[in-house]
């Protein structure tokens, strides 16, 4: 596990145990003599002792501790035992204190790099405890992950209420819980499942992920490989399988139509656990990402029975699609901070329209499990796509928790044309902020009906008309109102949705660009892989200077792309201004606007901004950074960024780096002489400044 | 929270709100016009325009987005709206863009600095998201914390089943499932608990703990103060509330008898969560500490009904006491957590016979909650006791996610003379390892009345006697065998309990010593008082050279401890001898021991084995800590880990250095003259070097 950590590889632990050791002291068990009560056994124990003999050579060697004591009636000399240490090393404690190290070891193991374990035979104890703080575990389905044996269970209650451990930790509880990710029916399956996964994950911590070579559309289809920039013709529907719109599906008649996902590449886990949510990972175009998706259809969770409580009863409770319960919560955290170790970019296809708020949902913490999806998405340190997919929405609390503001240097969140997004549903907000008399005012304004009886009203009033026909005209007014109420209300609703459309959210800025649904899959892409070369650029001027902040890092790239923009730019100019002279010159052109110094000021910020705009062009940014001499800048760049950190740390502490540069030169020098000359360098670079 | 964050002081949170913001666009709602289906609101809408020219003001501000259109039948000209922005900001998506914000900020503040909300005022949707995010809430009894109001939640079920919002996130919801750390009847009484809360933690993260000042006992007891060094009275007793040992109680005509803290000083916390685990804040002899204590009584957990499904009813669950079940387990962690940004060291009284590993149990996820402890511990950076009190036992997995070894730098672990510990209890040992044959075994050798027969049945067999009379004592043998049988399993549990004593824990280092429960009031303040001391003397060498470990930078310091110590006990030495070579001179002592080779190499060994030795005495160690030269030479071994660090940048950083260097002697020195001289003296020091 060290050696994992140290290199920062991923971690696999096959698991099979049956707890701690526990052992008695065979060299005391065979010499131990008991001193009975009134020497009768029916009146109990009254100590347990060795023989005088025995117990001065065992406690000797350590085996056991006591003192000579005389016995009352014979006088004889006893050697009474308090505590026996055992010969042999492992027999109780010392092997917890093992196993604490352990899990110590394998809760570091679990924050820093990819830890995987195989349930292929029995895990007990603090076996089934090293499993979970490795968190992603495959189960073997014949196989138990128990803290307590059923049978020691039952002699602990009394009864045989338990018949196997499979009841206590089989995969019917631990994949239904979450426990385990993945569940194997073989070794050999649990193989391939491990290297499917692995397979998403790169060598070492912070490494290149392992992308597989795409084909473009211009070039020949080859092998397995899906073209990245195809459209997704797959679309999501409310009460179809969420999975189809990520892999694709077979049509009758039409074959197989593609999906957002690399054909074949979805390797879905936790898939036993609260399945309102769908996991996974996958390729986009070659790129591995971590996938979170939402189920629209309705799902049961089912809550075994418990034998040992004769009230508990197997339920099967239903939950509603497009909405965050406790446990769906729990595991959408769970699988944000799984790929996060993992190093994966991550999409989520949002589409909830909240969180359960009931009593038992409350009770049982949903508020809990709903923070951890911030904490999750706080920590994360690769791109993170937010999509609002067509016919899915995301309202309230549920937007919050997964809004791009949590974690600014990472996240992006987008939307298609027919999404929504929202505080309320359009049917509370109307029932809040455009009530009946606001209907009732619209329909006094719209409806032609009602405003020839308005007119006619005021006629009436004007005129002196008798009670019975203003009342007469009233009540005829309040049925046409009534009449009318459901339908402006429908108009409200359409109304109030008119305010969560992507438009909206592209004006207030909440997202950062409406993308098409069929076209997702070619822009995630394309932006993807721009996002990983430029966090590429910034991971490695953080290397160099790590005190450097990634808002700094991300910065500072960005100006020398800007830079570099803006110095093409105006060569570009200079040439066409010089083209424009030369053919001024042979009296070709028109006379050309003057360069004044206003209009330059002017240029200067039309260029910054194109530049700044340029930035968010991937193509054009994926280019730059392909370049081979941005990558030489980058380097002196983060060189730079070094001598800015050295500097700052030789400012408080002067005189040791005085100190240390002596040493250092004289170490490095070896011979005096370049000594000398090296110091004489700085001697005159000094007084050559000074004059 | 940027400030606290940045200054590292605790963040108090006064939440009231009713959620995020929603409205329409008013000015868009005023002028909106419909286009009904066939000019027939029942057929429902086609669309919703605006007039040409209010659409295109309106589009001009930025209030609407959409185009214009021919009406199919009058050719009039129309603006379609297609999203509504509105000019007021504030009205949706901006909001929740906004709440993301401060979710994210509320998420890092948490894990950075101590964060507590008061709900003194209902707290809805984004707000109670906001409220758990900062983790410690203080909720006044009468205000709920709830995602969706009441009859927002009925609207959606289409029923009327809830009838109040405290029905939803009362106290009776958010105080019972840990949500709430405490309730408060009212605001002065919210405030006096948060200042109390406080009064614990240091005035910045990592800052000092506030201490009160302490009496010693040869000083008079003046005010509230309690002696740290006197005996603690109330001893933990099975069936009786834990907390009597921690406060003391009232007993009759014995007066109060004081209990572990400073009378009056405990501050329970999440009582009405999992109430098998009593935790809160308390001082011991004045230094604040965590504590988590274990309930041996019964405890009860009570789930609410939920009125939205007619088949929940409510629970009343029994919770065996010293068990760790999926809640309690989520407390201890939770409350590990709270206490580590409290920077609070921690004293953990354990008691515990494992954790509960029935189906139910299994399904709720108690090893995920179980393993929280363990990665609780692991972040832990204040020192952390592990006490097992009198009559107290620590066994299997629950001794495993809290021993020492998880966090070795920090943590501790004793235990009382009268406590147990090991892998399973006596009972279970003895039905693996000390089975029916053993303890036969064990009777024939111990059992005098078996002897005999044994020696009978020899005879008998030898003689050749009849098979009547062997079957006959083979059977008075299988009948005193049975007689035997429980009595001689009662012993086998009485040795295999002598395997599990503190004796044993100590030869095997499990434990670093036995401490009576008496005396562990005296003897864990001045351990806590030492472990503070030389944790804040080791935080001040890494804050110097931040690269150094936890782990160096300790023996770092435990080196200058022996170094000084040698020093010391060789002066002595040389005293002593000169003394007895004068003693000698006058003829007055026997011939001393010749001070050979090997003996000197022998004194050596002897002198670092007691440095060792002196390192484990908390008084010296102290005594030590508060010597003024000891501050200084710490600050120059800081200076020199400085000088280590800078020179290990330098090395691979030479030629910025020297830039660098000669930059910084020409910004400080400001004068060139100065300049010259301190490079002078550098050129100077490498000339009579190399001389």
């Amino acid at each position: 596990t060290e050696v994992a950590r140290y290199l920062g590889v991923p971690r696999l632990y096959l698991a099979a145990n049956s707890g701690a050791r526990i052992g008695l002291a065979d060299e005391v068990k065979k010499l131990l003599k008991v001193c009975w009560t009134d020497n009768d056994p029916a009146k109990g124990i009254n100590y347990i002792y060795l023989s005088k003999e025995d117990g001065e050579t065992l406690s000797a060697k350590g085996s056991v501790q006591g003192h000579l004591i005389g016995d009352n009636k014979t006088g004889e000399e006893r050697f009474k035992l308090t505590d026996v240490i055992g010969l042999t090393h492992g027999l109780g404690v010392e092997n917890l204190q093992g196993s604490g190290a352990i899990a110590g070891i394998t809760s570091k193991a679990n924050r820093d790099i990819v830890t995987i374990s195989y349930v292929g035979a029995r895990s007990v104890g603090i076996g089934a405890y090293l499993v979970r703080l490795g968190q992603r575990t495959i189960q073997h389905v014949g196989h138990p992950i128990l803290l307590t044996g059923f049978s020691a269970l039952n002699s602990v209650l009394g009864q045989e209420l338990y018949t196997s451990n499979m009841q206590l930790g089989g995969p019917d509880i631990m994949y239904r819980n979450g426990v385990s990710h993945l569940t194997a029916i073989s070794d050999i399956d649990a193989v391939n499942r491990t290297l499917e996964w692995l397979s998403f994950v790169p060598e070492c911590r912070n490494g290149r992920l392992p992308m597989l070579p795409t084909v473009s559309s211009s070039s020949p289809l080859t092998g397995d490989a899906d073209r990245p920039d195809r459209t997704v013709a797959v679309k999501p529907k409310s009460g179809e399988d969420v999975r189809d719109c990520l892999c694709g599906k077979e049509v009758k008649d039409a074959g197989f139509l593609p999906g957002f996902l690399d054909r074949g590449s979805f390797f879905e886990t936790l898939s036993g656990w609260a399945n309102g949510i769908v996991v996974g990972r996958g390729r986009l175009g070659g790129i591995p990402i971590g996938l979170i998706a939402v189920e629209t259809r309705t799902t049961s969770r089912i809550v075994p029975a418990d034998p040992a409580d004769l009230d508990s009863k197997k339920l099967n409770l239903a939950r509603a699609g497009q909405v965050w319960y406790p446990d769906s919560a729990f595991k959408t955290a769970q699988a944000i901070n799984d790929f996060r170790t993992e190093d994966l970019p991550l999409v989520v296809l949002a589409n909830w329209r909240g969180f359960s708020g009931g009593t038992r949902d409350m009770y049982d913490e949903v508020l809990k499990f709903g923070s951890y999806i911030v904490d999750a998405l706080r920590d994360y340190e690769q791109p993170v796509i937010v999509y609002i997919p067509p016919g899915a929405e995301l309202r309230g609390g549920a937007w919050v928790v997964v809004d791009p503001s949590i974690n600014k240097e990472y996240m992006e969140m987008y939307a298609d044309p027919d999404s929504r997004g929202g505080v309320l549903e359009p049917e509370g907000i109307v029932e809040i902020k455009y009530r009946e008399k606001d209907l009732k005012a619209t329909m006094h304004r719209l409806d032609t009906t009602l405003m020839e009886y308005d007119a006619k009203l005021n006629e009436l009033v004007s005129s002196e008309a008798s009670a019975a026909e203003v009342s007469a005209l009233q009540k005829s007014i309040k049925q046409r109102e009534s009449e009318l109420l459901p339908y402006y209300r429908q108009m409200a609703v359409a109304f109030a949705d008119l305010h969560d459309t992507p438009g909206r959210m592209k004006a207030k800025k909440v997202i950062r660009r409406v993308v098409q649904w069929a076209d997702s899959r070619a822009f995630f892409h394309k932006r993807l892989r721009r996002r990983l070369a430029e966090l590429d650029a910034v991971k490695k001027l953080r290397a160099a200077s790590p005190s450097t902040t990634q808002a700094e890092a991300s910065s500072a790239l960005k100006n020398l792309f800007c830079a570099d923009r803006k110095a093409e730019k105006e060569k570009e100019k200079e040439k066409r201004s010089s083209r424009a002279k030369s053919l001024k010159a042979l009296g070709l052109v028109p006379r050309m606007r003057s360069a004044s110094g206003s209009d330059r000021t002017d240029d200067e910020e039309k260029i910054v901004a194109e530049t700044e705009e340029e930035w968010q062009d991937d193509d054009l940014v994926l280019k730059w950074l392909a370049r081979s001499d941005v990558n030489e800048r980058l380097a002196a760049l983060g060189e730079k960024m070094v001598a800015e950190e050295v500097r700052g740390r030789c400012q408080s502490h002067l005189h040791t780096v005085l100190q240390v540069c002596t040493e250092e030169v004289r170490r490095s020098g070896g011979d005096d002489d370049a000594v000398k000359a090296a110091v004489k360098e700085l001697y005159d670079a000094l007084f050559a400044s000074s004059k």
